[in-house]
């Protein structure tokens, strides 16, 4: 259903559109063979096809400004863009607009030194390498509660020393370079760390139910870590401000992607149920199957419109914190119910890996915990709605 | 949480809307006695005051064109008076903008003739009279079905000679005239029918957990009731189409005022919880009042965009037939769950009516049934996706 | 669905259900006539009458011993035949089985000297008079934490002198007397206290969505009240253990007369759909009816197996703190939904006051509160089991 | 929650209970390593050693007779076994109860003749082999629907020849034999076909989110399968009857393991709660957790009784259609819920492979869907319902 009449939808935009669904189509979901498993070469070599086709259609880096090598897509238009790659996992991963590069190259551009930026940020928009962010730690360490934070970086002459322990880095297996959240004297701080620096120590990926995706969740030790003056990002003692001004952007971009995914599998779903019958009933005449499919599309209807929403605050420069908690727990919430619902409604076959719903029910399941569990959210949210005593 | 910086706010609206946020304090709410229980005229009389402020506060009848002495706002800008002037049942009668007068109204500028709109159009304008509109019937009835209906209209030299039964028709007690759906031999057809014509017969007040209202909610028998052929509302024929036209508008209205008033059940709830210990704790500190509090605002949230969006469309002039349904499937039931939450939070002060939250309760049951229940939308919502074929 | 076979449904018990669902039929339901509304003297000549035949049918008091005039039910007789009477909120009047008379019986018969018992427990046990329960006091008072306690009894020569504001005391429009829960030096204690004590003042009768019932919710205000020594019941500062003594039985009764009020409300919208018919289809046939029908079976059939494992826990002695609450929470929850259905089925006429669905719907939101709302039991649930440690 | 006090739960019961409790904890999950796999070989590997320890217990075929070697247990004493059995998957495995050699073993030695018993009973009871049930069919073949079966089996001299396609005939890989349901002149038959026969091909395992469990569940395809005459398990044309008998047994016999397994999740996740804090709070703490908690609690209790009860009726011979289809769609939906919650509560750690949790998340959400979906079962019951016109 598109909101194109209403929501700006250009004429420019569509044909971009048009160019990503015909990508997704065509090249990224006729990559999507299971038989990967967690063999991250086979991974690697699988993007290299897939970023060569991207850049050939003409749509990769969308999320980047034209001075980068991007399309300078604003927020509007990239919740139209990203849910039309969000499709297919491996289409954002080809584009290169996948966590967690995309949001790596955010604080790249905004915080990097022109050095910083040769070394990391230019291939990492080329997809010569991939990159993770370390902040999540094991008990008793920085969970949910950022404030936790365990790994400590000491000034040493000329440079510091890095010592802690971090699990969920998204995308580590393979990674190039890490930025690494860790407290100092000052405060927290972010740092670039090289994967072969000899204290940087790659110890598992953490199997999840969402699979491996593009590099798995990471189990990093850091163990006298030493790195010099320049690997600090931004400014010493900023850290938690940086992390923040990523996780906004990096939030919105997934409600956008994960939007996309769980409409196809609403789309396969529905196609089964044309096709099939039961006990004489084609099951598309079944009002328990209608019930499942008109209450996905309303509250797919209502996904979209909270996105876009929070796009075009962003657009205007506009703070969408309050929103942005909002549209990220009513997405993640509503579109995993949805494809709980597409799943359901194709009986054995929405079980199996024969149909990727089953695969997309899994990948959507951790989105209701990663970038802050609901429950987070929902206080954070009511205790600001609380104290202001605004009308709701 | 205001959408005005998105959704083109402009200071002339928020102005009005100021004018009505001091009404709606100022006149209606106080006006809010419950002894006035279902006597008519005390209603009535309550009516006539209402209007002069309303005219006094320069915000009578919002939603007519300039033409007509409303005050032409489009829909976006309904969005926002609308939902003001609901938090009050008192406020819509007093702007004149509360169904079913509004909807008549509609039909009236769009069907009637001069001689018409004269007689009935003019004194419902002004807020000297009330009218209702006459189409569900008794089982075995018009009920959800339209196809069904039994009430008859048969030509007669000079006129017609209506015969039939009808409920439900909300205002119906001390209505002047009723709009009256009937059948012919050319299709269905709207019928001018005044209240002291001899073959209109008032039978009861069908008693509903809404409660009394702007006129309760009517039973009516037409016995032999002859009008003349300057009865006939529109064309011969046409009166399924007339009733569709009214009703999306009506819906959608239905929508703003009830965001409204379940956002002052809710500010009711929350200002109680941010006052309340239980235990020691300050309610407002219960993770359990939180939850509720912060999935009250993001379904709230989810509730304006998707009126918001509607509206926009109806300005442009677009078709809303699948989105406004959608749109009142979802409001109907948040906003119910909505006021749901807003009454556990008060505890048994919640289910009393010292607090106006378990009458609000009340009046939005029914929503999830008038204008077409959930159940009836959601199989007409899905029936159009599947067979559509439509990428959701 | 009965649950004779397997839970000990005897043939004894069978007849008496029988005369209580004859007695239900033709003597409760006839008189649930609307127009009593408000007046309490009619009330209570309706109650005259169904006591008189209820004694005549030989199901009066079915839940008091043998000894004390009463049919000598154990508790899991009493989910049979209470779940029987509570299809009509008339019957257990009538029956002399309804709250709050019912838990007054309790206290009076375990704590009560033989003057106490003569002066009130006979009269009440007769019929004769009606009694309220006053605890739980306006804000900052006690609400749902007991321990805000804020009515206070001094000792004074001979006697005591109460103190305090109480409201939602169901039963006390019209009552003789009322049992207070009031503070001591020595602790909270309960007290008699003659509705015509001149310290007695009853203020009003606090309205609520479940309507008038048995005598409203009365806000009682204490001034001055002189009472004697012996209008102490039980022990001096042992109030709150006696409250607790009451407050399970009052719940699990609560439940099964619940229990039976929801059934009739589901069997008549089960008749409706049976006999309706939309777009040419059966409603019956319509598979978002069937869910609700289903969906409704199995959670009243979880509700009645919880209650009669209560109840059968109850006659063996044992304590069912735990299971009590989980109980509580499930079956009000549970019921207000299947209501909410059985009203939703019904469209419109749900709706309205014709059927007696919507009152049903309106009787059962404020269990969902009263006796400890949801929220509070979860967490106290919650809170024995995290520190019990104990498996799930 | 142990319903041992009211439910029967005698010391016999209880001491093998604990044998079961001890086997599961020392034996069961510490062989549950993720390493395994798809790897059919070192499954059954595990499956001799877990074999093993299962006769040296005393747990050994728990369901059977004692005159074929089992433990002789009722259904109620089977709900207290299987559920302390199921909180692994291994154990069931190991004490050779897990489907489908289980139901397998109903249809066995009801149907079967000496000759068959001696071949294809004796090893399954004795854990030499595996086998599996070929019912499903692939799109137009029988899914929910058995009407559609299209596996033929036709009559040749001294034999017969089936040809058809089969799949989701869970425990297939590595299977000895099946039983196959095929389509007959006279009606369905059950047909015991040994895989090498040259007419029995396995194609695949069609992986499911549930993972391999016991032998995946397979696709097969019988290609002019010749089988002799005494392949006929049972009567020609009974085979639907057959394939009923073992479906009751088999669904609330999962109901009893599932809710063993869902137990356990939910113990890891008050253990985790219990000992992480978060923003200074406990997790135990927060009335979020708190909620999740006794609605788990809540559920878990209902789930129980109503399990409990179909197994009462079972041991009176009475028949559990209704009672069982009820139990099968509240128990299979509300497992699922408090596993989702248990993950939840979990966080990060919940999505991942370290805990068990996310595991035995994704084995139950086939559950809402094999043995029935639960639309198909509302759709049943409700039905069953409202033809019936009997009380709620």
């Amino acid at each position: 259903m598109s909101l194109a009449p209403i929501l700006g939808h250009s004429p420019e935009l569509e044909a971009l559109r048009l160019k990503v669904e015909r990508y997704v189509d065509e090249v990224a979901i006729p990559l999507e063979t299971p038989d990967l498993g967690y063999d991250v070469q086979a991974h690697d070599e699988r993007a290299v096809v897939l970023r060569a086709k991207a850049r050939e259609a003409g749509i990769y880096l969308p999320q980047l400004p034209v001075s980068h090598g991007g399309l300078g897509l604003n927020w509007k238009e990239r919740a139209v863009i990203l849910e039309e790659a969000g499709r297919s996992a491996l289409a954002p991963i080809g584009m290169n607009c996948a966590p967690p590069d995309q949001p790596n190259m955010i604080n790249l551009i905004d915080l990097g030194t022109p050095a910083q930026k040769a070394r990391y940020l230019e291939p990492l928009m080329a997809g010569q390498v991939r990159s993770c962010f370390a902040m999540t730690e094991p008990h008793p360490g920085a969970g949910s509660d950022p404030s936790m934070l365990r790994t400590f970086a000491r000034r040493r002459s000329g440079g510091w020393v890095i010592d802690g322990h971090k699990w969920f880095a998204s995308g580590a297996v393979g990674a190039a370079f890490a930025i690494v959240l860790a407290q100092t004297e000052e405060g927290a701080t972010l740092f670039l760390v090289d994967a072969d620096n000899p204290g940087y120590r790659f110890k598992r990926d953490v199997r999840s139910m969402d699979g491996f995706g593009g590099g798995g969740h990471g189990e990093l030790v850091f163990e006298s870590c030493e790195v010099a003056d320049d690997a600090v990002l931004g400014e010493v003692g900023k850290g938690f401000a940086y992390a923040q001004m990523r996780l906004e952007p990096a939030r919105i971009s997934h409600c956008m992607r994960f939007i996309g995914r769980t409409g196809r599998a609403l789309q396969i779903a529905q196609d089964y149920v044309n096709r099939r019958s039961s006990f004489g009933n084609p099951l598309s005449e079944l009002q328990q199957i209608q019930a499942m499919v008109a209450d996905s599309h309303i509250e797919m209807h209502a996904c979209r419109l909270m996105v876009w929403h929070v796009a075009a605050k962003m657009d205007l420069g506009e703070s969408v914190k309050h929103e942005s908690a909002m549209t990220k727990v009513f997405v993640s919430e509503a579109l995993y119910r949805i494809a709980d619902r597409a799943a359901q409604m194709m009986g054995a076959l929405g079980m199996s890996e024969d149909a990727p719903v089953s695969r997309i029910l899994r990948e959507l399941r951790p989105f209701r915990i990663y970038d802050g569990a609901s429950e987070l959210h929902r206080a954070t949210i009511a205790r600001r709605v609380l104290r202001s005593g605004q009308r709701p």
